[in-house]
C-alpha cells in the first residue's frame, strides 16, 4: 500500500511516527465539515493536498474577520495542508486528479450526491485507479433517500434533526446552537470511519467507502432522549437550562453573579447540601429524592439559592468543586481562553503564517503522549503548492507549464 | 499483536471483516462519555468487554425510562458489549484485570486522572502488562492542569468552555443544548483517538496513550466564533436564531407554520428570491450584499417572511429545496423518526433483547459500504459474560467459582 512508503513530499519533521504519518489524502472538500474532517486527520500526521478551484478556492478564503488578506477561519480550519489548484471542469485536470487519487490512500468529498460521477469518478473508475483506497463522502443527508439531493447547511441540519426542538427555554422558540455543530460533528464521524477503514486496510489490504452526513450526525448526539422517547412514545420537549429528570441542576444565582451546578447523582446531592452547610434540607419531605426534587424543582432552586446569595460566585466554584460537585460559571470567549485550564491544555495556539504574522488559533482536543498532534505547516496561501504536488505525481517542468496555460491546473 | 489472532469468542458473525473486527477493548468506563467511545468502536466490529462492579455495575442500568426492567437508555448506548463483572477493590479482581489488559489492544477508562495509577495500574504497570496497548483515558478536563482533579458533567462542560455563551436568544440566558454533546464529543474524539492510534501501532507495533476531555471537546466546537474573536478581539454574543454575519437566515412564518431556511452563500440568496417570486429585492438598495442584508435583518426578514405567508411549509419546503436553498421544519422527535430520510438511513433500528423484547435505538450515523455497523448482541445484563470471559482468559470452572466465593468477580 502506498501509505507505507514515505513520499518524496516528505519534511523531515515527518520522520516523527505521527498516528497518521504517510497516510496520504486526497482533500476535495471545501467550507466546514469536510475541511474540518482532514484537518482532523492533518493534525493527527496525515499528508493531506487540498484541491481547489484556480482562481478561486475554498470559498472560507474569504470568510470571517479578514486580517492583514488572510482569514482566520480558513487558517484555522486548514492548517497542515498543502493547496494543489486543479481545473475539475477540465479533463487534463481530472487526469491530474486520477493520478493523485491512484497514489494516496483517502479521498475526502463533500459535493452532493452524485456529483463525483459525474466529472467521472464514479465507484467503478476509483476502484480501478486504486482498489485499496478509503473514499469518505460527507453529505448533508446521506448517499440515498428522498432527501439525497436537497442542499444541506449546518442550520437546517439543527431544525430537522430534533436537536432544535429540544433546545431552548420551555416557553421559547426552538433554539439552534450559536456553534456549527452538525457540520463539526459530521467532519468528526467522517475522520472516525476514515480511521477505522483505515485500520480494516491495514489488516486486510482491501479499501472501503465511508458516508458521513449533517443531518445524521445531529440524530446521533439525541442520545438518552432519544431512547427515552423510543420508551415512553412521549417525545421531550425543551427545559431551558434545567435538566428534565435531574434536580438540582442549572444556573444559579450567588452573591456577585451567576454559577451552573450540576449534582449529577444522589451522592453529588448529598455533598452539594453538606457543602452549602444546609443539611436540613435533606429532612424536608420535598426533597428526600431526585423524582421529588424534581417535582418540587422550584422550591429546591430557591432553597438553594438561598444559601448561595451569602457567598461570591469564587467561593462556592472553590468550595464546591472541593465537594465533588461539579460546577463553574458560563464563561465568554475571553475568559475561556484567559482560564488556567485551558492555557494548560494548550486549547488556543499561535501558528507563525509567512507574511501574515502569528495566527491564533484553538488547540488539539485529542491528546497523544508520545506523538502529540502537531501544527507542521500553516494553511496554504491557494495553490502554493501545485507545483511540488505535480512533480511528486512525476510531471516535469515543460509538463506544468503547459497545465498551467490551458487552465487544467 | 493479539489484535491480529482471533479470540476463543468469537461468534461466527465476526468472521465478517469489520473495521475494528478482533480488536479487543476492555472497557472500564461508565455513564456516557466513555459508553458512547467504546460504543462507536463496538459498532465498528470491537470485541468490547465492559466490566461493572459486581452487584451495582454501569448507573445507568437504573436511569431513564425503564420498560420492562429494561433501562432503554442503558440498551442504546452498550450494545454490542459483553459484560464482565469485577471487583477493583479486591486484589484478584485486579489480577484478572490484568489479564484482561494484557490481552487486549485497547483500554479505555474515564475515571478521575489518578484512578488508574491508584488500583495499580499506573502506566509502567500497563506498559510490562503490553507495551503496544492503546491506552485511552476520558476525563472532565484532561489530565493536567489546575481543574485535572476536579468533577465534571455535560453541563458544567457547555458552560465554562463558551459554548453557552453563544447560543441562546441576545436577551435571554445563556442556553445549554438539550443533548450532553459535551460527554458525546468527548466519546466521538476518544474513538478517533483511539483508531488513529490503532493505524500507528498497526505499522509500527507501538501502543499509545489517548486522551479526550469533556471541556476541550467543547472548545473545539467553537470554530469559526473562535477565529473571528482571535482575529478580533470582539467575542461573539448570542444571535438566537439568526446568524451573526449571514442574513436572511433563521426561522420564518409561513401560512400554516414556520420554516428554518439558510442561504448560505450569495448564489443561494439569489435563488431564494427567484424561488419566492420576489426578484426586485435584488434591486433594493437595502438588501444588495449580505453585509447590507445583515446590517438591514428585519426589514430583510419582513420582505421574505411576507412571500412565504403565501403558501404552507410543505409548499415552501418543496419549492425551496429544488431551488438549492436549505430549507426544512424544526421538527421534533416524533416527526424526525417518521420522516422518510431518517427511515431510509436507518437512523432508527430495533435490537431483540431476550426477555426483554424488542428495544427501538438510533442506527449508526457513518455507513461504510462494505462492512456496514450492526448489532451483533443486545447490550448484556450486568455480568452476563463473566463466565465466559474469564475462560477465555484460561481460569478454570474451580478458580471460577472460587473468585466468585471470594467477591472479586
Amino acid at each position: 500500500m502506498s501509505g507505507l512508503q514515505p513520499s518524496e513530499g516528505l519534511s523531515s519533521q515527518q520522520t516523527i511516527v505521527m498516528p497518521l504519518s504517510g497516510i496520504r489524502v486526497v482533500d476535495l472538500t471545501r467550507v466546514l465539515a469536510g475541511p474540518f474532517c482532514s484537518m482532523l486527520l492533518a493534525d493527527m500526521g496525515a499528508e493531506v493536498v487540498k484541491v481547489e478551484t484556480p482562481g478561486a478556492g475554498d470559498p472560507v478564503r474569504r470568510q470571517g474577520a479578514i486580517r492583514d488578506g488572510l482569514s482566520w477561519y480558513f487558517a484555522a480550519f486548514n492548517r497542515n495542508k498543502r493547496s494543489l489548484t486543479l481545473n475539475l471542469r477540465h479533463p487534463e485536470g481530472r487526469e491530474v486528479l486520477a493520478k493523485l487519487i491512484a497514489g494516496s490512500d483517502v479521498l475526502v468529498e463533500n459535493f452532493r450526491p452524485g456529483v463525483m460521477a459525474a466529472i467521472g469518478f464514479d465507484k467503478a473508475r476509483l476502484d480501478a485507479l486504486n482498489p485499496a483506497l478509503v473514499y469518505c463522502s460527507l453529505s448533508g443527508f446521506g448517499s440515498n433517500g428522498p432527501y439525497r439531493d436537497r442542499p444541506s447547511f449546518d442550520f437546517i441540519a439543527q431544525a430537522m434533526s430534533g436537536f432544535m426542538s429540544v433546545t431552548g427555554e420551555p416557553d421559547g422558540p426552538p433554539m439552534r446552537a450559536g456553534p456549527p455543530i452538525a457540520d463539526l460533528v459530521a467532519g468528526l464521524y467522517g475522520a472516525l470511519g476514515i480511521c477505522a477503514a483505515l485500520v480494516r486496510r491495514g489488516r486486510s489490504g482491501v479499501g472501503e467507502t465511508v458516508g458521513a452526513s449533517l443531518n445524521n450526525a445531529m440524530i446521533s448526539m439525541l442520545g438518552f432522549l432519544a431512547a427515552n422517547y423510543f420508551a415512553t412514545d412521549e417525545p421531550p420537549g425543551r427545559n431551558g437550562n434545567d435538566h428534565a429528570i435531574v434536580s438540582p441542576y442549572g444556573l444559579f444565582r450567588t452573591k456577585d453573579g451567576e454559577i451552573a451546578i450540576a449534582p449529577s447523582q444522589e451522592q453529588s446531592y448529598q455533598r452539594l447540601v453538606e457543602a452549602l452547610d444546609a443539611t436540613e434540607l435533606r429532612d424536608d419531605p420535598r426533597f428526600l429524592s431526585n423524582d421529588l426534587r424534581v417535582a418540587n424543582r422550584r422550591a429546591m432552586n430557591a432553597a438553594i439559592e438561598a444559601r448561595l446569595m451569602g457567598g461570591t460566585s469564587d467561593y462556592w466554584i472553590k468550595k464546591l468543586n472541593a465537594a465533588g460537585v461539579p460546577c463553574d460559571r458560563v464563561k465568554t470567549l475571553p475568559k475561556v481562553f484567559a482560564d488556567p485550564q485551558t492555557i494548560d491544555q494548550e486549547m488556543a495556539i499561535s501558528v507563525e503564517h509567512p507574511g501574515h504574522g502569528a495566527v491564533k488559533m484553538l488547540g488539539f482536543p485529542i491528546k497523544f503522549t508520545t506523538a502529540p498532534c502537531t501544527v507542521r505547516r500553516p494553511a496554504p496561501d491557494l495553490g502554493a503548492d501545485t507545483e511540488a504536488v505535480l512533480r511528486e505525481l512525476g510531471y516535469s517542468s515543460d509538463e506544468i507549464t503547459r497545465l498551467r496555460g490551458i487552465g487544467a491546473v
